[in-house]
């Protein structure tokens, strides 16, 4: 491994949103990242050093250790101009972190949380079996969801507005961990299928779409990029 | 009340951290407000409309309906320069925001949100007796917020670095809540209890001492300026 604290290394889990988030921006930025895998509910000693929260994703950038998913892909956007994740204007930029904000509480707590929890880390650390009303609750919720995302996009190229920003990659890490397990309903919405397969295929989620968790196999559509 | 759509007017509820984070910072740059007192519990018909996440606070401004808590104080700090709330360098931004997603997410779940619930909500919405284990999770959980805070402000005269920021005003917004009911163990830390006093004792902070709930006296110190 190298230990050069320059290198751009990425402390992270391969199925949290909050993770896939800050892997798509660094590669949507073209930044080169190694990728350090962290077992975060064995506690590993340094992650309270390097993150006193306690939490992934943290980023070692510039010899500087940052934490929390917003605040990492913020700053990001803004030392890395090219391209633009942010738009300029502050309502405009006020919508893209209303939308960010959606998905990282909202979405989170009502759907992916609820299902990546009953179906993938109680297997991931042998902590009982799934809770089937639990995946229900977030399986109906989830349409709802994608309900809003489409008159959303009724009236946008993408879901704060006309340019791809930083509210459709933090929805896209979202949308592709529970993807993963094949627990998003495609045949709801053309618009947000549309949506996804066209974020889905940028090289950015090249490296997203490559993962592979041991134990947990990837839908068969996961990484084809035309899945209409 | 005045209906003219330029007011600006914030829906909002008087012990809501995220309300009052946002409260504080119009107070701070003298933006006037007309305060909408919002009984979200009750589903109010409107408030899906205003925030289709349906949540407060909601922020209307030069016509505009703004949500997400985060969102809003960013887009305030944007608009109205004066005082800045946001360092100008991405590595101190990120800082800012590092700290207000500790308060809104962990600090909130592990002591806000518990507390307020048990002592608070419970009682106004009339959904049973407080659960005295959550309670003392959350005044377990408090102290190790308060001794982190005491190690960053010994090499820091505010939160997030020498200048006042949005991180203060969310920090100050949650303590202020836990003050209201008096859960604040302020004699664990003269550091924090002194950054809490000054920044109690700016002008943004009237209408918030000033706040009275029916049914939930503040604590006899609550609105005093000089509690050490």
């Amino acid at each position: 491994m190298n230990t050069n604290t320059q290198t751009t290394r990425l402390y992270h889990s391969t199925l949290s949103p909050f993770c896939r988030k800050v892997r798509l921006v660094l590669a949507e930025k073209k930044i080169e990242v190694e990728l350090v895998e962290e077992k975060y509910w064995e506690n590993p000693p340094d992650l309270k050093r390097r993150n006193p929260a306690g939490k992934l994703p943290v980023l070692r950038h510039r010899g500087h250790m940052l934490a929390e998913s917003q605040a990492i892909v913020e700053y990001l956007d803004e030392v890395v101009a090219d391209p633009a994740l942010m738009p300029r204007q502050p309502l405009d930029r006020h919508e893209v972190r209303r939308l960010c904000a959606w998905f990282d509480d909202k979405f989170n707590s009502e759907v992916t949380q609820p299902i990546m929890n009953e179906r993938v880390w109680k297997k991931i650390t042998r902590s009982g079996y799934p809770d089937s009303r639990a995946v229900k609750d977030g399986l109906r919720a989830i349409k709802e969801h994608i309900d809003y995302l489409t008159t959303l996009l009724e009236a946008r190229r993408w879901l704060a507005g006309n340019a791809i920003s930083l509210a459709d990659f933090t929805a896209a890490a979202h949308f592709s961990c529970l993807d993963y397990i094949s627990d998003v309903d495609w045949d709801r919405s053309e618009a947000v299928r549309d949506w996804y397969a066209t974020i889905k295929s940028r090289p950015a989620f090249r490296s997203v779409l490559a993962d592979q968790v041991p134990g947990i196999h990837p839908a068969p559509h996961y990484a084809e990029l035309d899945f209409g």
